[in-house]
């Protein structure tokens, strides 16, 4: 953990209390707005506030350790010599992501077996990933952190591939009303996940010291609002909107 | 940060209690009530409830950073060297100023176009307004704070004449019997909006040291309860007032 000055300091705790807020919020808006959408749909909404919820849980951890790591009195920080706890954010990732996923593909209601077969293909590979991360992640040496963000990111392309390729047949079978909605959580998905290997890299090309550790932190939480509470939010119009068209038209099981 | 006197840090400190008092039983109420109107105007209800909570959640991380910032033993106040974060309310209303305005256009029932563009109009206008203003509150020198809060005012401007001549239009479409109170609402936001610009100039117009501190917080803190509190129960009252009439009578939808 680098030294970092009183603003990089201040500027990193009002990002992290943000996203407490945030992560809050969403959580309260998709639990009390589940019973809007019909019974296929609720699940997915259901689950994304699950991962606003387990976010918001680390989140006050993660604010907790970083306070605890730091003392701010009249204008000088000082360390406190407790380590500021990176694997949260791991811990976090391991629950959160695999959960992510699953909602993405619940609210598009494949037939059940294409559900399950996705599900547990991504989800297992989002799992590895983040475990492959996480040796780099604690590592100071920058050889070191290369090799396990490599090997990280194979299972990471993988994911992105199927996101990309495998779910685009999948949102050709969507009901016209939701498919630019459908489109827009899965580019959004592979927007957001791109963050997060960038993010790693940053202390192994130029940022040091307490630079380092905020553009980190920053990166991070930024990448995390997105990917969770935004994509959630979207989740949830696309369980509406389809919701109300298939209330009004015929049921639409996607087939593919 | 300036000394304030023990008299000025109990005004202060009752304040903010009362708030986490007021914000906290405001959710409760509007989320408790939920389904007391019909389901097109339970979302206006939800957020209105979002808002508050969100507000609650800063009330009390603000009261903390209050508290920590001073001791008082023995009718002896002092400073602890801690500062006071003057970020969270900033946060806060990153947060709760779109959804404010959001609240106030969902109640109103307009087209799903209308809802959807002047949503994201003016919640990002409110987005930008208090980025804007963040670099003011934060500066001691006079002329950096008239300069972002000449910034600020641009959109704030702009959001107070759509409130004023957009939504006129859109008022005049609700049914007579809400349209009282729709109009309250919306004179009740343009109203309390005023004063923050107001609250902000404080320390620039004649009020220095501990009386500038306990104005700018006095000031902020009530402002924020008729702006939050005070407009969710209203936004509640027109949507239960909706749901009577429209059941007795045909289904309203605004075309405007």
């Amino acid at each position: 953990m680098h030294e970092v000055t009183v603003s990089q300091y201040e500027l990193v705790y009002n990002f992290f209390s943000f996203t407490i807020a945030a992560m809050g919020a969403t959580t309260l808006f998709l639990w009390l707005n589940r019973s809007s959408v019909a019974a296929p749909y609720r699940n997915a909404v259901t689950i994304s506030g699950l991962v606003t919820a387990i976010a918001l849980y680390h989140y006050l951890r993660i604010t907790q350790s970083w306070t605890g790591s730091f003392t701010v009195i009249n204008d000088t920080i000082t360390s406190t010599g407790f380590r500021f706890n990176d694997a949260y954010r791991y811990v976090d990732w391991l629950l959160t992501v695999p959960l992510l996923l699953i909602e993405l593909i619940l609210v598009m209601r494949l037939s059940r077996v294409e559900t399950l077969s996705k599900s547990i293909r991504l989800g297992s590979l989002a799992a590895l990933m983040i475990i492959l991360g996480y040796p780099g992640e604690v590592s100071q040496n920058s050889g070191t952190r290369w090799l396990w963000w490599g090997l990280a990111m194979i299972p990471f392309l993988w994911i992105v591939f199927e996101l990309f390729v495998g779910l685009k047949t999948s949102v050709e079978s969507q009901p016209q009303e939701v498919r630019g909605l459908v489109n827009g959580a899965r580019l959004l998905t592979v927007a957001s996940w791109c963050f997060y290997p960038v993010v790693f890299v940053f202390p192994m090309i130029g940022f040091t010291g307490g630079a380092a550790t905020t553009a980190v932190q920053v990166g991070y939480t930024i990448s995390d609002i997105v990917a969770k509470a935004v994509l959630g939010i979207i989740v949830y119009a696309i369980a509406l909107r389809k919701s109300q068209y298939e209330k009004s038209g015929e049921p639409v099981l996607a087939t593919v």
